[in-house]
């Protein structure tokens, strides 16, 4: 952008750019969209980021972001309490709550082990988890965690971490996803898929 | 979204998924984002739309936005004062001034001609540019209007409706885009560059 669209547009552009999934492109015709919409889009936009920057904090039990501390998640009576489920990040817990199948109260980790990029035990809620955990309300301790290396080998050093609990550790299914095409399944996911086959 | 993750945030993510180029999941990621990133792009991301709402205004001259009527382009005193490009969108003209080929005024016109969508002449800026020609300043008109089939009939449109002006009326080149591969451009580009091939 050159001086001519104006500073503030110009500032409002160089922000939206920082949003991933938006470009410089995408962040120009966000910021000409907003514009045009500035009723029914801009100034309710503007006003839902500035409640959010006021008001979203995270809860300090399980890690999730809310308007309140503890989370609603958290307050809600109706959960399983019996039941822990260990999610990497907020994301992934909207997206179980999404599929709605279980319901229980979540711990967020705030990210996997990945030694390199520096991200060790300490960086992550685990002391947090082990805590809740020691107070002995949990009977199941769900780690839905990603299936990919790092989330694997964090699964495994919480299983060793809570293993002085007397506490079941289970894991999400592996298999072929609702809708796949096995021809585009790597071997590991059908191998897995194979072997935990079930009667129909 | 689920009523879990609080109805400020829903609202935020509902609001960016409206956004173009953002969908549901993209918003959801970007609401994340912000809010992990409060102080260093949610609140001033806030306060730039804030501004934006309340100072952006279209100039009234030449339809262009900005913080001030008469935008910062029509009054830049060391543009050629002779020459007005017309383009459809305000993008367009971005577009233009990121290219600083020529330094002239703007008409945006808002849109064109489109009987289909029931875009009309009396839908776009077309009577201010008559107007705007009608006062005699300008020596050229430069139609950049996209090379659409509703571009091109928009352009046609204005020519008869300058006709009666003593404006010459120029519309950009067709040709071969900078980078261009021969090979995956249409027929009529290629026979545009064909007929306008120019000495090396």
């Amino acid at each position: 952008m050159t001086a001519t669209a104006g500073t503030e547009i110009e500032r409002l552009i160089q922000l939206l750019a920082r949003l991933p999934g938006l470009g410089p492109r995408s962040a120009r015709r966000a910021a000409l969209h907003l514009i045009r919409k500035r009723e029914q889009l801009l100034a309710p936009l503007a006003e839902a980021m500035r409640v959010a920057c006021e008001r979203v904090v995270t809860c300090r039990t399980c890690g999730n972001v809310d308007t309140r501390d503890p989370c609603a998640i958290c307050e809600d009576a109706r959960r399983d309490p019996a039941v822990l489920i260990v999610v990497e990040s907020v994301a992934d817990l909207w997206a179980l709550e999404r599929a709605a199948i279980l319901r229980a109260p979540y711990h967020v980790l705030g990210g996997v082990l990945s030694p390199l990029d520096g991200i060790g035990p300490d960086e992550l809620n685990l002391a947090s988890l082990a805590a809740r955990v020691s107070e002995g309300r949990f009977k199941e301790i769900v780690l839905a965690v990603n299936a990919t290396v790092d989330g694997q080998t964090t699964a495994y050093y919480i299983t060793d971490l809570l293993s002085a609990y007397d506490v079941k550790i289970t894991r999400l299914a592996h298999g072929v996803p609702v809708g796949g095409d096995l021809d585009y399944l790597d071997e590991g996911t059908l191998a897995a898929a194979m072997r935990q086959r079930a009667a129909i």
